[in-house]
Protein backbone atom coordinates (compact mmCIF):
# COMPACT_ATOMS: atom_id res chain seq x y z
CA UNK A 1 0.00 0.00 0.00
CA UNK A 2 1.30 3.29 -1.13
CA UNK A 3 1.81 5.57 2.18
CA UNK A 4 -0.48 8.57 1.85
CA UNK A 5 -0.30 10.50 4.52
CA UNK A 6 3.50 12.24 6.35
CA UNK A 7 3.08 11.00 9.24
CA UNK A 8 5.80 9.12 11.79
CA UNK A 9 5.38 4.86 11.47
CA UNK A 10 8.10 3.77 13.92
CA UNK A 11 6.90 3.35 17.52
CA UNK A 12 10.23 4.40 19.27
CA UNK A 13 10.71 7.18 17.03
CA UNK A 14 7.12 8.27 17.99
CA UNK A 15 7.94 7.32 22.21
CA UNK A 16 10.89 9.07 21.92
CA UNK A 17 9.19 12.36 20.31
CA UNK A 18 6.79 12.28 22.25
CA UNK A 19 8.61 12.30 25.51
CA UNK A 20 11.18 15.12 24.25
CA UNK A 21 7.90 17.10 23.82
CA UNK A 22 6.77 16.53 26.99
CA UNK A 23 10.06 17.10 29.06
CA UNK A 24 10.32 20.30 26.73
CA UNK A 25 7.03 21.85 27.76
CA UNK A 26 5.97 20.10 31.29
CA UNK A 27 7.02 21.92 34.07
CA UNK A 28 8.91 19.54 35.96
CA UNK A 29 11.77 21.35 38.06
CA UNK A 30 10.07 20.19 41.91
CA UNK A 31 9.87 16.77 41.00
CA UNK A 32 12.85 14.08 41.74
CA UNK A 33 14.01 12.10 38.32
CA UNK A 34 12.03 9.37 39.45
CA UNK A 35 9.06 11.54 40.05
CA UNK A 36 9.54 13.09 36.74
CA UNK A 37 9.41 10.00 34.75
CA UNK A 38 6.60 8.97 36.39
CA UNK A 39 4.61 12.69 35.54
CA UNK A 40 6.24 12.95 32.09
CA UNK A 41 4.43 8.77 31.36
CA UNK A 42 0.96 10.19 33.09
CA UNK A 43 1.03 13.78 30.52
CA UNK A 44 1.52 11.00 27.93
CA UNK A 45 -1.42 9.57 28.35
CA UNK A 46 -3.75 12.75 28.84
CA UNK A 47 -1.82 14.95 26.37
CA UNK A 48 -2.04 17.79 28.74
CA UNK A 49 1.61 18.96 30.34
CA UNK A 50 -0.55 21.23 32.65
CA UNK A 51 -1.20 18.29 34.38
CA UNK A 52 1.89 18.33 35.82
CA UNK A 53 1.11 21.17 38.55
CA UNK A 54 -1.58 18.77 39.81
CA UNK A 55 0.40 15.67 40.59
CA UNK A 56 1.68 15.23 44.36
CA UNK A 57 3.83 12.54 45.23
CA UNK A 58 4.16 12.35 49.43
CA UNK A 59 7.83 11.48 50.82
CA UNK A 60 9.24 8.32 49.36
CA UNK A 61 6.36 7.28 46.98
CA UNK A 62 8.15 6.24 44.12
CA UNK A 63 10.83 4.40 46.00
CA UNK A 64 8.37 2.56 48.14
CA UNK A 65 6.19 1.28 44.85
CA UNK A 66 9.38 0.68 42.90
CA UNK A 67 10.71 -1.17 45.88
CA UNK A 68 7.13 -3.42 46.04
CA UNK A 69 6.93 -3.80 42.36
CA UNK A 70 10.75 -5.26 42.83
CA UNK A 71 9.70 -7.62 45.48
CA UNK A 72 7.14 -9.50 43.37
CA UNK A 73 3.82 -7.30 44.69
CA UNK A 74 0.65 -7.67 42.91
CA UNK A 75 -1.00 -4.26 41.25
CA UNK A 76 -4.57 -3.81 42.69
CA UNK A 77 -6.58 -2.00 40.59
CA UNK A 78 -10.35 -0.75 41.37
CA UNK A 79 -11.48 -0.94 37.44
CA UNK A 80 -10.12 -3.68 34.40
CA UNK A 81 -9.65 -0.27 32.18
CA UNK A 82 -6.45 0.24 34.82
CA UNK A 83 -5.37 -3.57 34.48
CA UNK A 84 -5.90 -3.81 30.89
CA UNK A 85 -3.95 -0.23 30.42
CA UNK A 86 -0.59 -2.45 32.89
CA UNK A 87 1.99 -2.93 30.15
CA UNK A 88 2.86 -6.51 31.56
CA UNK A 89 6.40 -6.76 29.76
CA UNK A 90 7.37 -3.54 31.79
CA UNK A 91 6.19 -5.65 35.13
CA UNK A 92 10.09 -6.35 37.09
CA UNK A 93 8.78 -9.58 38.76
CA UNK A 94 5.79 -10.82 36.87
CA UNK A 95 3.49 -9.37 39.14
CA UNK A 96 -0.22 -10.10 39.22
CA UNK A 97 -2.58 -7.56 38.11
CA UNK A 98 -5.80 -8.34 40.12
CA UNK A 99 -9.25 -6.25 39.67
CA UNK A 100 -12.11 -8.08 41.68
CA UNK A 101 -14.74 -5.65 40.48
CA UNK A 102 -16.26 -8.68 38.07
CA UNK A 103 -15.86 -11.11 40.94
CA UNK A 104 -19.55 -12.93 41.65
CA UNK A 105 -19.64 -11.74 45.14
CA UNK A 106 -19.31 -8.30 44.53
CA UNK A 107 -22.80 -7.19 43.39
CA UNK A 108 -24.56 -8.94 46.81
CA UNK A 109 -21.23 -6.84 48.81
CA UNK A 110 -22.13 -3.67 47.69
CA UNK A 111 -26.27 -3.84 48.62
CA UNK A 112 -24.21 -5.27 52.40
CA UNK A 113 -22.39 -2.31 52.93
CA UNK A 114 -23.96 0.01 51.16
CA UNK A 115 -22.16 1.43 48.67
CA UNK A 116 -21.15 0.98 44.94
CA UNK A 117 -19.60 -2.21 43.29
CA UNK A 118 -16.13 -0.55 42.99
CA UNK A 119 -16.18 0.20 46.48
CA UNK A 120 -17.39 -3.39 47.55
CA UNK A 121 -14.56 -5.08 45.15
CA UNK A 122 -12.11 -3.82 47.21
CA UNK A 123 -13.38 -5.71 50.20
CA UNK A 124 -12.28 -8.75 48.21
CA UNK A 125 -8.30 -7.38 48.11
CA UNK A 126 -8.02 -9.09 51.63
CA UNK A 127 -4.56 -10.28 52.64
CA UNK A 128 -3.53 -9.00 48.97
CA UNK A 129 -3.22 -5.43 50.00
CA UNK A 130 -0.37 -6.02 52.16
CA UNK A 131 2.60 -4.42 50.54
CA UNK A 132 0.73 -4.28 47.48
CA UNK A 133 0.70 -1.38 45.11
CA UNK A 134 -2.70 0.02 44.83
CA UNK A 135 -4.21 1.77 41.11
CA UNK A 136 -7.56 3.06 42.20
CA UNK A 137 -8.31 5.42 38.33
CA UNK A 138 -11.63 5.19 38.42
CA UNK A 139 -14.21 5.14 41.42
CA UNK A 140 -13.75 7.86 43.83
CA UNK A 141 -15.58 5.41 46.45
CA UNK A 142 -12.98 2.85 45.80
CA UNK A 143 -10.64 5.56 47.20
CA UNK A 144 -12.89 6.56 49.95
CA UNK A 145 -13.91 2.55 51.16
CA UNK A 146 -10.15 1.85 50.94
CA UNK A 147 -9.36 4.66 53.49
CA UNK A 148 -12.26 2.93 55.38
CA UNK A 149 -10.45 -0.34 54.92
CA UNK A 150 -7.71 1.20 56.52
CA UNK A 151 -9.50 2.80 59.42
CA UNK A 152 -10.75 -0.82 59.65
CA UNK A 153 -7.25 -2.43 60.56
CA UNK A 154 -6.53 -3.60 57.10
CA UNK A 155 -3.59 -4.70 56.22
CA UNK A 156 -1.96 -1.50 54.28
CA UNK A 157 -0.51 -1.43 51.04
CA UNK A 158 3.23 -0.33 50.11
CA UNK A 159 1.58 3.13 48.12
CA UNK A 160 -1.48 4.11 46.79
CA UNK A 161 -2.25 5.76 43.43
CA UNK A 162 -5.11 7.78 43.76
CA UNK A 163 -6.19 9.26 40.65
CA UNK A 164 -10.38 8.41 40.16
CA UNK A 165 -11.64 11.29 37.55
CA UNK A 166 -15.10 13.26 37.86
CA UNK A 167 -17.59 15.37 39.30
CA UNK A 168 -18.84 14.13 42.35
CA UNK A 169 -16.41 12.73 44.98
CA UNK A 170 -12.98 12.58 42.83
CA UNK A 171 -11.74 15.55 43.92
CA UNK A 172 -12.72 15.25 47.64
CA UNK A 173 -11.86 11.33 47.34
CA UNK A 174 -8.00 12.50 46.29
CA UNK A 175 -7.57 14.85 49.22
CA UNK A 176 -8.71 12.53 51.61
CA UNK A 177 -5.99 10.59 50.46
CA UNK A 178 -3.84 13.05 50.38
CA UNK A 179 -3.65 13.95 53.60
CA UNK A 180 -4.36 10.20 54.82
CA UNK A 181 -0.79 10.02 55.67
CA UNK A 182 -0.46 6.48 56.39
CA UNK A 183 0.32 5.18 53.02
CA UNK A 184 3.34 6.79 50.55
CA UNK A 185 0.67 8.20 48.11
CA UNK A 186 0.63 9.41 44.50
CA UNK A 187 -2.56 11.67 43.68
CA UNK A 188 -3.74 14.31 40.78
CA UNK A 189 -5.91 16.98 42.65
CA UNK A 190 -9.32 18.12 40.78
CA UNK A 191 -11.24 16.38 38.68
CA UNK A 192 -8.72 14.88 36.12
CA UNK A 193 -7.48 11.61 36.50
CA UNK A 194 -8.93 8.28 35.32
CA UNK A 195 -7.34 4.57 34.10
CA UNK A 196 -5.33 5.87 31.47
CA UNK A 197 -3.58 8.23 33.32
CA UNK A 198 -3.36 5.45 36.29
CA UNK A 199 -1.88 2.82 34.52
CA UNK A 200 0.81 5.31 33.50
CA UNK A 201 1.61 5.83 36.80
CA UNK A 202 2.03 1.96 36.97
CA UNK A 203 3.87 1.86 34.00
CA UNK A 204 6.13 4.62 34.88
CA UNK A 205 7.17 3.15 38.43
CA UNK A 206 7.71 -0.28 36.85
CA UNK A 207 10.72 0.05 35.05
CA UNK A 208 12.67 3.02 34.08
CA UNK A 209 13.25 1.99 30.73
CA UNK A 210 11.44 4.67 28.50
CA UNK B 1 -18.27 -0.88 59.13
CA UNK B 2 -18.99 2.58 60.36
CA UNK B 3 -18.41 4.92 57.44
CA UNK B 4 -16.26 7.30 58.03
CA UNK B 5 -15.92 9.87 55.26
CA UNK B 6 -18.85 12.03 53.96
CA UNK B 7 -19.40 10.94 50.07
CA UNK B 8 -22.35 9.60 47.83
CA UNK B 9 -22.37 5.58 48.36
CA UNK B 10 -25.19 5.09 45.67
CA UNK B 11 -23.98 4.43 42.01
CA UNK B 12 -27.05 5.70 40.53
CA UNK B 13 -27.15 8.72 42.48
CA UNK B 14 -23.33 9.56 41.53
CA UNK B 15 -24.07 9.35 37.53
CA UNK B 16 -27.35 11.44 38.17
CA UNK B 17 -25.24 14.34 39.81
CA UNK B 18 -22.34 13.97 37.49
CA UNK B 19 -24.37 14.11 34.48
CA UNK B 20 -26.42 17.39 36.11
CA UNK B 21 -23.29 18.99 36.79
CA UNK B 22 -21.48 18.80 33.79
CA UNK B 23 -24.94 20.12 31.83
CA UNK B 24 -24.99 22.71 34.11
CA UNK B 25 -21.25 23.94 33.48
CA UNK B 26 -20.37 23.17 29.98
CA UNK B 27 -21.61 24.63 26.88
CA UNK B 28 -23.81 22.14 25.00
CA UNK B 29 -25.58 24.65 22.75
CA UNK B 30 -24.42 23.85 19.25
CA UNK B 31 -25.31 20.02 19.31
CA UNK B 32 -28.23 17.87 19.05
CA UNK B 33 -30.01 16.85 21.59
CA UNK B 34 -27.86 12.85 20.87
CA UNK B 35 -24.58 15.00 19.92
CA UNK B 36 -24.97 16.62 23.48
CA UNK B 37 -25.80 13.13 25.15
CA UNK B 38 -22.14 11.97 23.44
CA UNK B 39 -20.36 15.02 24.72
CA UNK B 40 -21.82 14.57 28.23
CA UNK B 41 -20.80 11.31 28.44
CA UNK B 42 -17.17 12.11 26.76
CA UNK B 43 -16.70 15.07 29.49
CA UNK B 44 -17.54 12.59 32.26
CA UNK B 45 -14.90 10.50 31.42
CA UNK B 46 -12.20 13.14 31.73
CA UNK B 47 -13.19 15.78 34.26
CA UNK B 48 -13.08 18.37 31.96
CA UNK B 49 -16.56 20.53 30.75
CA UNK B 50 -14.23 22.71 28.57
CA UNK B 51 -13.37 19.29 26.14
CA UNK B 52 -16.81 20.20 24.17
CA UNK B 53 -15.60 23.15 22.41
CA UNK B 54 -13.10 20.74 20.82
CA UNK B 55 -15.57 17.83 19.71
CA UNK B 56 -16.30 17.79 16.50
CA UNK B 57 -19.21 15.80 15.04
CA UNK B 58 -19.98 15.32 11.43
CA UNK B 59 -23.53 15.74 9.55
CA UNK B 60 -25.06 12.42 10.46
CA UNK B 61 -22.46 10.88 12.90
CA UNK B 62 -25.04 10.02 15.60
CA UNK B 63 -27.86 8.60 13.50
CA UNK B 64 -25.23 6.65 11.58
CA UNK B 65 -23.66 5.47 14.93
CA UNK B 66 -26.79 4.52 16.86
CA UNK B 67 -28.44 2.59 13.40
CA UNK B 68 -25.03 0.35 13.39
CA UNK B 69 -25.11 -0.70 16.69
CA UNK B 70 -29.05 -1.09 16.49
CA UNK B 71 -28.32 -3.63 13.30
CA UNK B 72 -25.93 -5.40 15.46
CA UNK B 73 -22.97 -3.73 13.53
CA UNK B 74 -19.70 -4.76 15.82
CA UNK B 75 -17.63 -2.23 17.63
CA UNK B 76 -13.74 -2.13 16.30
CA UNK B 77 -11.07 -0.79 18.65
CA UNK B 78 -7.24 0.26 18.25
CA UNK B 79 -6.98 -0.67 22.19
CA UNK B 80 -7.71 -3.03 24.58
CA UNK B 81 -8.46 -0.26 26.83
CA UNK B 82 -11.45 1.36 24.12
CA UNK B 83 -12.82 -2.37 23.96
CA UNK B 84 -12.62 -2.99 27.71
CA UNK B 85 -14.62 0.28 28.37
CA UNK B 86 -17.15 -0.49 26.64
CA UNK B 87 -20.44 -1.42 29.00
CA UNK B 88 -21.49 -4.55 27.24
CA UNK B 89 -25.42 -4.58 28.86
CA UNK B 90 -25.52 -0.52 27.00
CA UNK B 91 -25.57 -2.15 23.61
CA UNK B 92 -28.51 -2.87 21.39
CA UNK B 93 -27.71 -5.87 20.11
CA UNK B 94 -24.67 -8.31 21.82
CA UNK B 95 -22.61 -6.17 19.53
CA UNK B 96 -19.39 -7.65 19.02
CA UNK B 97 -16.30 -5.69 20.59
CA UNK B 98 -13.17 -6.51 18.45
CA UNK B 99 -9.59 -5.60 19.16
CA UNK B 100 -7.05 -7.42 16.97
CA UNK B 101 -3.69 -6.25 19.01
CA UNK B 102 -2.88 -8.78 19.99
CA UNK B 103 -3.26 -11.47 17.18
CA UNK B 104 -0.26 -13.45 16.41
CA UNK B 105 0.15 -12.06 13.28
CA UNK B 106 0.41 -8.51 14.32
CA UNK B 107 4.26 -8.00 14.39
CA UNK B 108 5.20 -9.86 11.27
CA UNK B 109 2.85 -7.57 9.78
CA UNK B 110 4.00 -4.63 11.79
CA UNK B 111 6.93 -5.20 9.69
CA UNK B 112 6.02 -5.85 6.73
CA UNK B 113 3.77 -2.43 5.74
CA UNK B 114 6.77 -0.76 8.06
CA UNK B 115 4.28 0.51 10.67
CA UNK B 116 3.22 0.15 14.45
CA UNK B 117 1.14 -2.74 15.71
CA UNK B 118 -1.56 -0.38 16.01
CA UNK B 119 -1.76 0.62 12.74
CA UNK B 120 -1.20 -3.07 11.24
CA UNK B 121 -3.86 -4.35 13.91
CA UNK B 122 -6.17 -2.76 11.31
CA UNK B 123 -5.32 -4.81 8.35
CA UNK B 124 -6.53 -7.71 10.33
CA UNK B 125 -10.21 -6.10 10.74
CA UNK B 126 -10.97 -7.21 6.65
CA UNK B 127 -14.85 -7.72 5.64
CA UNK B 128 -15.85 -6.82 9.69
CA UNK B 129 -14.97 -2.81 8.61
CA UNK B 130 -18.02 -3.04 6.71
CA UNK B 131 -21.09 -0.80 8.43
CA UNK B 132 -18.79 -1.08 11.80
CA UNK B 133 -18.46 1.59 14.55
CA UNK B 134 -14.85 1.95 14.21
CA UNK B 135 -13.61 3.44 17.79
CA UNK B 136 -9.87 4.25 18.03
CA UNK B 137 -8.84 6.19 21.01
CA UNK B 138 -5.20 5.20 21.31
CA UNK B 139 -2.91 5.38 18.37
CA UNK B 140 -2.90 8.36 15.72
CA UNK B 141 -0.86 5.82 13.19
CA UNK B 142 -3.95 3.60 14.01
CA UNK B 143 -6.53 6.60 12.61
CA UNK B 144 -3.81 7.33 9.51
CA UNK B 145 -4.18 3.88 8.68
CA UNK B 146 -7.62 3.59 8.91
CA UNK B 147 -7.70 6.43 6.21
CA UNK B 148 -4.68 4.70 4.14
CA UNK B 149 -7.23 1.50 4.02
CA UNK B 150 -9.87 4.18 2.74
CA UNK B 151 -7.79 4.42 0.21
CA UNK B 152 -6.80 1.16 -0.55
CA UNK B 153 -10.52 0.60 -0.82
CA UNK B 154 -11.35 -1.57 2.19
CA UNK B 155 -14.82 -1.64 3.01
CA UNK B 156 -16.31 1.65 4.81
CA UNK B 157 -17.30 1.30 8.36
CA UNK B 158 -20.80 3.09 9.13
CA UNK B 159 -18.82 5.71 11.34
CA UNK B 160 -15.61 6.08 13.15
CA UNK B 161 -15.16 7.78 16.08
CA UNK B 162 -11.60 9.25 16.24
CA UNK B 163 -9.90 10.33 19.40
CA UNK B 164 -6.37 9.31 19.63
CA UNK B 165 -4.19 11.04 22.95
CA UNK B 166 -0.75 12.40 22.66
CA UNK B 167 1.99 14.23 21.32
CA UNK B 168 2.91 12.91 17.85
CA UNK B 169 -0.01 12.83 14.89
CA UNK B 170 -2.00 12.51 17.41
CA UNK B 171 -3.84 16.19 16.48
CA UNK B 172 -2.81 15.51 12.84
CA UNK B 173 -5.03 12.39 12.79
CA UNK B 174 -7.71 13.52 13.87
CA UNK B 175 -7.58 16.81 11.80
CA UNK B 176 -7.22 14.20 8.36
CA UNK B 177 -10.00 12.23 9.68
CA UNK B 178 -11.79 15.45 10.05
CA UNK B 179 -11.64 16.11 6.63
CA UNK B 180 -11.96 13.14 5.25
CA UNK B 181 -15.46 13.14 4.92
CA UNK B 182 -16.19 9.83 3.58
CA UNK B 183 -17.26 8.18 6.46
CA UNK B 184 -19.67 10.19 9.25
CA UNK B 185 -17.31 10.86 12.69
CA UNK B 186 -16.86 12.08 15.71
CA UNK B 187 -13.19 14.04 16.63
CA UNK B 188 -11.55 16.19 19.31
CA UNK B 189 -8.94 18.49 18.28
CA UNK B 190 -5.45 18.74 20.06
CA UNK B 191 -3.97 16.58 21.64
CA UNK B 192 -6.86 15.46 24.32
CA UNK B 193 -8.71 12.06 23.79
CA UNK B 194 -7.76 8.53 24.63
CA UNK B 195 -9.30 4.41 25.89
CA UNK B 196 -11.69 6.53 28.07
CA UNK B 197 -13.13 9.29 26.27
CA UNK B 198 -13.76 6.82 22.92
CA UNK B 199 -15.44 4.30 25.24
CA UNK B 200 -18.07 6.89 26.91
CA UNK B 201 -18.67 7.83 23.48
CA UNK B 202 -19.78 4.30 22.54
CA UNK B 203 -21.63 3.90 25.40
CA UNK B 204 -23.27 6.82 25.16
CA UNK B 205 -24.40 6.02 21.26
CA UNK B 206 -25.46 2.72 22.38
CA UNK B 207 -28.25 3.25 24.42
CA UNK B 208 -29.94 6.41 25.24
CA UNK B 209 -30.43 5.97 29.01
CA UNK B 210 -28.08 7.93 30.93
Amino acid sequence: MTPGYDYIRDGAEIYRKSFATIRSEADLARFSDDEARVAVRIIHACGMVDVAKDLTFSPGFTEAAQAALKAGAPILCDAKMVANGVTRTRLPAENRVICTLDFPAVPGLAKEIGNTRSAAALDLWGAEMEGALVAIGNAPTALFHLLELFDAGAPLPAAVIGMPVGFVGAAESKEALAADGRVPCLTVSGRRGGSAMTAAAVNALATEVE
